[in-house]
């Protein structure tokens, strides 16, 4: 398949090993293989190269090297935070997949999100009982792009811990937050968040995929998913992937290096592709928070009333441009995404959403050329439906009544 | 350090990324680089190569497709076999390190194993109570080298199951084998090992680490470890190591080409180091089956009475040559290894250990460097602790009078 321009506009689904993370990643596949726990020299040397990418990760985001394990993705790392408490857990609706699955095997309390996404911290408050050990808020959704108000649910978290000392209650309550939409744009500094557990993931971030890293604080006692050789402090056995390890050390590095620059250039681009699209399709329907500071800046959330996505996917990938729309795992079931369903988004709006994020790899001239072929396809779809503009207005219009 | 010859001898640690798999594997980091799951085509070709890995995998095992979960590793993969059940296990104590701890979470019986290694069959067999619900004695002990007679292990576990059926009792048994260390050098044909759960690990055949499968047969239900996306049939989440499973499939490929002109040849090059070792060392000890067929080809382990082992370690790296002492988990922590308590190997000997493995960058040249140096540097500790060839026969013969 030959297009005239490839545009990839799936970067929350997985992005390209930076070339320079290759670059790093490469040596410890080949010459510098050694098991760190390997007793010679040669092993020992790849053995602090481990321990300097851990410096490097715990450096970036403001932590000790000691409180950082290394896992197998985001996934593992979530599973890993929530492993750490036996007790009640409180997590919002539109958490990824493998935090609600985590809080399924918990007791536990879902808040409810508005229909920006936004978790409302007094929610939160109101759903922490006694016996709550854990809250986990992501800090950016991966779907409508909602930066989740983390500081705040720190203080409340804090509150809590406060009036169960003053009353004398032993248990702990913890604070996690996956953040692995996040790292790419936003600061992830767990001080500043005043999280006890951070999620970060290579993946997102133009490193390796199944590379990511739970972070916690000294007052968290992990306890291991796996049992074997004891590496990662015992929490993580199993030989580290070294070549993985330094790859997300230097992805995260330049991630920090760019990621404000980075930042405003993808907010523009994703103005451009808004802009582009709702000027040729007013009755398109943006979701996500209005307030830019409140959602991630490389993702536009934007749905087509009474259109399938799927049919629009697939019509896109004939001109090159490849959308997602939703998170990955949810699409190749090809099921409404339970963040629609959660911030209330109607049927008729969610089956024709697709979710465009935007990357490094993007310039103007791509984005414009997705844009038209956006339009395209969604202008084709209405004529093979007997649609157009006018009664998808009023469609809309309808449809919006009855939600937000 | 720059020495005359660089001669690594710890292949059983880690094996070098052979270049055909990082050639296979390279594309999957950066221009094929698409979430597996995500709906478009670009992304359905690469959940084609991942299912086409699978296929391959399976093919060479002997396998379904779906019976194999693509695992972070061989440890993983052995929590993930002992997690499909409850009930009493058996396993024997030479086991790598996450078979005894994903032992230590059951109620359990540890077989004892004889001066060479072997488990007997007939120890199994009285170790099987009417509860107990899984077997794991691995293919190959990576430290001493001896393959397990896993076949017949498997007909006393079917003769058990035939027993039970008849009995009209319901508890299913299974038979697992950890066979990470075997896959370079041994056939890992599922059937005619006959055992339910096979493990297998990228990072012992010229893989990637931190890549390994569990194959399971129809009969046994998975439980996860991990909760999220619901990648791997459910049983294991996470986005898909794409290149690491492309990695494995290749590295897998490549070991079933080589293996038996592999085997000839690591057999020849570890008797020509036994020889040059024994031939000046008379003294020396050599562990696990004299049997060449019960023993890895590539393996050579051998202990020096009164001699501190990783002392021999450290002069040995001066001169280029990077040998073990054990698994490289027990190393780190420099302690006597379980797999030589478990023998009975007297402690004097044991803390004087060498574990030799051979693999596919070393020729006869290497090899003979390599005994020169151990020779050596073995010369060396002796005359510094006033020791000779007598009094070291003697002690070895004292020793051996209460071992073997």
């Amino acid at each position: 398949m030959t297009c005239e321009r490839e545009v990839y506009l799936d970067y929350a689904a997985a992005t390209p090993v930076d070339p320079a993370v290759v670059e790093a990643m490469l040596p410890y596949l080949t010459e510098r293989f050694w098991n760190p726990s390997a007793p010679y020299a040669r092993a020992r040397e790849v053995r602090d190269d481990v321990e300097r990418a851990r410096g490097t990760v715990a450096r970036l985001i403001g932590a000790q090297p000691d409180s950082i394990v290394f896992t197998a993705g985001a996934t593992e790392a979530n599973n890993l935070a929530f492993a750490a408490v036996d007790g009640h857990v409180v997590v919002d609706a539109i958490e990824h997949e493998s935090v609600l699955a985590c809080a399924g095997t918990h007791e536990r309390r879902t808040v409810r999100v508005g229909t920006d996404g936004i978790v409302d911290p007094a929610a939160v408050a109101r759903a922490i009982r006694p016996e709550t050990e854990l809250v986990s808020i992501e800090l950016a959704n991966g779907e409508i792009g909602t930066i989740q108000p983390v500081r705040e649910m720190s203080r409340l978290v804090a509150a809590e811990r406060t009036r169960r000392l003053e009353a004398g209650e032993k248990r702990p309550i913890l604070l996690h937050s996956d953040a692995s939409q996040a790292a790419g744009t936003l600061s992830v500094n767990v001080s500043s968040l005043g999280v006890d557990l951070l999620t970060l993931s290579a993946a997102k971030i133009y490193g390796p995929k199944q590379v990511g890293l739970l972070w916690a604080s000294d007052d968290v006692r992990l306890r291991p998913l796996v049992y074997g050789g004891g590496q990662e402090a015992g929490v993580r056995s199993g030989t580290e992937n070294v070549a993985g390890i330094v790859g997300f050390a230097r992805a995260l590095e330049l991630a920090c290096e760019r990621r404000g620059e980075e930042a405003r250039r993808l907010a523009g681009l994703r103005e451009r592709l808004r802009a582009a699209i709702v000027s040729e399709l007013p009755w398109a329907v943006v979701a996500g928070p209005r307030n830019a500071k409140r959602r991630l800046p490389g993702l536009l959330h934007v749905s087509f009333a009474g259109i399938e996505a799927r049919r629009l996917v697939i019509a896109l990938e004939r001109v090159g441009v490849s959308v997602g729309t939703g998170s990955a795992c949810a699409a190749s079931r090809m099921r409404v995404s339970h963040v629609l369903e959660a911030i209330g988004m109607p049927r008729r709006l969610a089956e024709g959403s697709l979710r465009l994020t935007l990357g490094r790899g993007l310039n103007e001239a791509d984005v414009d050329y997705a844009a038209a072929a956006i339009v395209r396809v969604v202008r084709a779809e209405m004529t093979r439906l007997g649609l157009d503009d006018a009664t998808q207005a009023a469609h809309v219009a309808e449809l919006m009544g009855t939600w937000r």
